[in-house]
């Protein structure tokens, strides 16, 4: 990232010039945005296998089209899949879910709970699972038709015969097997992992039984009921987890790591060596500034050998499992931020470094394949930091070539075979276009260019540009976007909408810059609406990112301050009417920047919001806060609790009733604070959500927002 | 009540003419209320034993003055009390707490888990008991220096010596012996019942293991924690009464109608017989419709006879314990509504009616004393359904004599020798008079005659009349407040505040009309306040308020709605910003006013509001609403949630996260169903307050409710 070169544009969007009178509403930005409003994509976009051909699908109807072949064929109909699942006496189908292909001629598809492998062409099922109901966390195998699945808190293991096999049989419910833990955290999506052929099944176990309970309360039963979730707050005793590894041939597990139940270790990125003899895990402390690559034998669950170690003085969050080389055994690469950006590093098994394989100012923010030949390709932020481009690199040689050509922000599907990838991009210029580009980069053909899906509307004017961060030398990216029918002669109230928080990037050289479709509306309604990247966001680097270590809020705030400064000398915004909006951390945000600065906010919604850090969970928050007893100083800085009392202006907290990530507790307190304090705050509630308003409920949360700032800043 | 009449008080106080400019605050008319705006009074009045000495107290110095001598003396001293204690190595006060005198010359209070006994005038402790941190119900029999109290879930008693004796010895804790059973209702208060000579002990047991939990959470811990109450709602499994009797000689129990755990009975109104031989208990059905009077022997426990019965094809609501005659041994006083009014009957332990006392369109409110000759003096609405007056009956000859002069509400205490009364009272004119009258009425002196707190203040004109409900025959009482500086050519906006729901009355003829000082600062904000006690509320007798049953609220808005035509009559009210606002019952009658009225309120705040009575509990919902089952269509009508679509305006409703009364459950439903439809809804909830906001958070709440009619509504 080359900090010195300012990268701007000035964005008009070259609509066509009649009809462009319309303007959005809630419902259009909620609901439209997913539909009218989306530019046009191809559904479930994928190769065929290794074949030259990928396909793309509807509810109905599954499509075909080829690298030198444009014409869309009708591969396969919901009523053909119908036709062959009734022949079998199987569940039929409303409509075809999401297909993944196996090889050029199968696809599978889980639907409610039967799993069923469909062969082309001749369009007949060859296998099919039937779960039981309640089974979740499918996991296949498909060369050898089995899944794992985990009922409650075990796991089991089912083939094409339907009898299940458990695997685990813990009555205590407290302890959860094949499920993820670590809320997900440290890249954690998954509770099963398959070894390479299949002989093993490796599975999460997780010990909630030190964990407190959280009480959640379900409102739609006929009188309210309890719905306990476990939540470990800052400090607190936590989960223990252990690794389980069943053989499917002697029919028994061994654990590893089970024996620990202490030190309340992390077990991250869970690989199987391709032998499938050894699994490796990034053993990370609870303190999460050092992190032991550990190998361990499947025969008996030791630890064979601790490869390396990697520490930082703030924090270490390893994201990345290993990826073996597929033409050199012995050799896997190693994602570290070790350097200060995310870099690939290939070592040996016995824990030596052969090489850095990509290194420079930025990060590599996802790894697509490692084809037979062993080139990586992956996408990365080289080209700039609100870009995201792909390119291929020869682990051997070092040789690196960029595959996506124009600028903005592309999503690549490599095929198989790595001759030809599908390149999806969108720009402040460019809703959407997907190609075909050949393993040189070459476009060999467009397969979609999306036609601009806001072209009959007022859209307001956009600015991407940088800003100095507070300590008048980093580059912050910003978004700027204008009232409709602006005259800078004239005075507008402002909207700075935030998130600050780190593994999230709001401005982007993406389609409509990033923004939600609800930044754009605000600009019809005449606010200038205003969102700077600061400082402890992703995709900039570590230290960028690690400035907000023990002191949550601080930093971001003072980077937000200088968006503030900015608007002050726009001489169009009218400084009297400045509001402030974000959800969860920039519902934290928000209120930092409001309780810091009383009397510079006229009005501030808050979502979701985290209040003081000791109500969040251990994972997220120990690795940016530490524990409370480690960081009071900090605990104490960042807490709204004491500053409540310092709140002016117009401010309305959301949040969601059974919110399990920002428990409710949080805004709860917050306004106690602010009612013991006589300081007058609004409040609202939704009673069913989650930590995000979703579906209807949002169109009303977004209303609801819209209105509070219409009647409050305008 | 004579309907015919109109009562109508123009109310125009006359403040002295000078300095009558300053104006309420939110805190005045919450903190100040209760402090320097309210009249003048005497605090713990009572007299002392039978003498003719009465006396008051502040937390320093306990007063005496006699029905003759008006100067005040001091009778004892904290530091007196002090030095008694101290002398006897006893737990010191910071404050004298209410006293209660025995006798002539004795005096007792209970100072946190101490209850001290002190005689007069030696100024020594006579007796003391410690009891256990944590006990509570504390309940003395004085002579024998015995106290029985609850710890947990289970009855014990004490004496002088501080060894406590279990009475009960229930582990689990669905049992709960020695509290108040069946939700405070029919008059439930104590949990304990000393036998006339105390030798006995009854106290209620509850069942509670049928009943459901409504979760409720305290976020005052580190991690919020899971506070369950017993909550069983209309037409849901309930609790399971039954009478304990302990017999302190031979430290035993038995059980009166501990076997019934079918039918759900409510035992109500125990009374001991005076020779202890006896319990009488008004056994109600669950239905609430039929009422059986039994005696049971204390020896065995068993039903000895069942005097009467009573029914009623609403409900019956037993609410007053028996009174025994002193001179006519087998006789007692029994009060029912059965001819429409509550009156007081004369009765044989052999269930023989002797005769009815009191008869005619009034209402027995309080029975204070059966003298030593068998005259009751009790409390009545005879003179006028707004005014509280105090009469004497001769049981024998029926002679009665009214013994309050003056128009009013009165509070009268009768000395034990029954020839003296002190009468404190208020009306609109009237912030207080403290008096000493005789038996036949006469005043023998004047107390005390509080000052007009708001002397100083510029307060609106106020009127108390008549209107005629939406049947058109009956009269329902009113208040309405003007604005201050009333220009009848003006067009001010109004609110209507209200209740509406059984067992409440606002509209009285005592200070402020009954109105909270709120109301009148409203006035003085410029605002029109009216408020109409509908039908269904109290003191009107029966007819009057059971026309709700099975259809709660139905009733009452059509009478509400005639509060709104009056409004609509007066030329001064601008129409298009009429406000309604309430709490609980009110809060319901808010939202029913609204939904049902779309477009007719431009403003309403509802606090703490049932919003489907499904959601009520047993006791109070299934008496007014019977249970879901039996009145699916009165349910159906009268819950707002398919009604919350139609709301239009303003609406803040407003709840106690902790409110144990009408659950959370209620307005968050009420809530959802708006997000569902896309209604636009204002929300804010006290995180620490149960049904009613008290305390420091109080003048939060009453300055929000002020803000968003000042917001919405001007």
């Amino acid at each position: 990232m080359k900090h010195t070169i300012i990268f701007l544009i000035s964005l008009s969007i070259s609509y066509i010039t009649f009809a462009q009178n319309k303007l959005l509403t809630v419902k259009d930005v909620e609901v439209g945005a997913r539909r009218e409003f989306y530019p046009s994509y191809l559904q479930n976009l994928q190769w065929q296998g290794k074949s030259l051909n990928f396909t793309y699908q509807d509810y109905n109807t599954i499509y075909q089209q080829s690298v030198t072949n444009a014409n869309a064929v009708t591969l396969i109909t919901l009523a053909e899949i119908n036709v062959a699942l009734k022949k079998d006496k199987l569940d039929t189908l409303v409509n075809i879910p999401y297909i993944t292909w196996e090889n050029e001629n199968e696809f599978h598809f889980i639907a409610e709970n039967n799993w069923y492998a469909i062969k082309m062409p001749e369009k007949q099922v060859i296998a099919s699972i039937k779960f039981p109901e309640e089974a979740a966390n499918f996991k296949l195998f498909y060369s050898k038709k089995l899944a794992a699945y985990t009922l409650k808190n075990n796991v089991f293991v089912i083939g094409t015969n339907n009898i299940p096999k458990a695997i685990t049989n813990d009555r205590n419910s407290d302890i959860v097997n094949g499920d993820i833990v670590s809320r997900n955290e440290f890249g954690i999506n998954d509770g099963i992992f398959w070894s390479p052929t299949g002989n093993y099944i490796a599975f999460y176990r997780k010990d909630n039984s030190k964990v407190k309970n959280y009480p959640l309360v379900d409102i739609t039963t006929r009188e309210a009921e309890l719905k306990n979730i476990k939540y470990p707050m800052a400090g607190m005793a936590s989960e223990h987890i252990s690794l389980g590894v069943y053989n499917i041939s002697t029919n028994s597990s061994l654990f590893i790591e089970k024996d620990d139940t202490i030190s309340e270790k992390y077990l991250t990125n869970i690989t199987w060596s391709p032998d499938e003899s050894s699994i490796y895990i990034q053993v990370l402390n609870r303190l999460q500034n050092h992190m032991k690559l550990n190998k361990y034998s499947v025969k008996d669950g030791s630890l064979a050998k601790t490869l390396f170690e990697e520490q930082n003085d703030k924090y270490m969050e390893p994201l990345n499992p290993l990826l073996f080389l597929n033409k050199t055994p012995g050799q896997f690469i190693y994602q570290s931020r070790r350097d200060g950006f995310n870099h690939a590093y290939l070592y040996t098994t016995e824990g030596a470094l052969v090489s850095q394989l990509t290194s420079g100012n930025f990060e590599i923010t996802d790894i697509l394949l490692l084809d037979s030949n062993d080139h990586l390709f992956y996408t990365s932020t080289e080209e700039s930091p609100i870009e995201q481009h792909t390119y291929k690199l020869n682990t051997r040689t070092g040789q690196k070539a960029k595959l996506t050509r124009d600028a903005g922000t592309h999503r690549v599907l490599v095929n198989q075979n790595s001759k030809y990838c599908i390149d999806t991009y969108s720009s402040t210029q460019v809703p959407r276009s997907i190609n075909i580009i050949s393993a040189t980069g070459k476009i060999e053909r467009n397969i979609l260019t999306a036609q601009n899906p806001l072209k009959n509307y007022n859209m307001p004017e956009m600015q991407i540009s940088t800003l100095k961060a507070a300590d008048g030398k980093t580059d912050l990216y910003y978004r700027l976007i204008k009232p409709i029918d602006f005259d800078p002669n004239k005075k507008y109230p402002a909207i700075i909408y935030v998130y600050g928080g780190p593994h999230t990037q709001l401005v982007t050289n993406s389609w409509l810059g990033g923004a939600r479709l609800w930044d754009h509306m605000m600009a019809q309604k005449g606010y200038v609406v205003l969102t700077v990247d600061s400082r402890g966001s992703s995709n900039r680097g570590l230290v960028f990112e690690n400035i907000i270590h023990r002191q949550c809020g601080v930093t971001e705030m003072q980077d937000q301050l200088e968006g503030v400064k900015l608007l002050k000398q726009l001489n169009f915004v009218d400084m009297d009417r400045l509001g402030v909006h974000g959800w969860s951390y920039g519902g934290f945000m928000t209120l930092t920047m409001m309780v810091n600065n009383p009397g510079m906010f006229k009005t501030g919604v808050a979502g979701g919001p985290v209040t003081d850090w000791k109500y969040y969970e251990v994972m997220y928050g120990e690795r940016y806060m530490d524990t409370p007893t480690e960081n009071p100083v900090g605990y104490e800085k960042t807490s709204l609790m004491a500053q409540a009392k310092n709140l002016k202006g117009k401010l309305l907290i959301i949040h969601g009733a059974v919110d399990p990530t920002v428990v409710w507790q949080n805004s709860l307190d917050f306004i106690q604070e602010c009612i013991k304090n006589q300081v007058p705050v609004d409040y609202f509630v939704y009673p069913l959500s989650e930590h995000n308003v979703r579906g209807y409920d949002r169109i009303h949360l977004m209303g609801k927002i819209t209105d509070y700032f219409e009647d409050h800043l305008k």
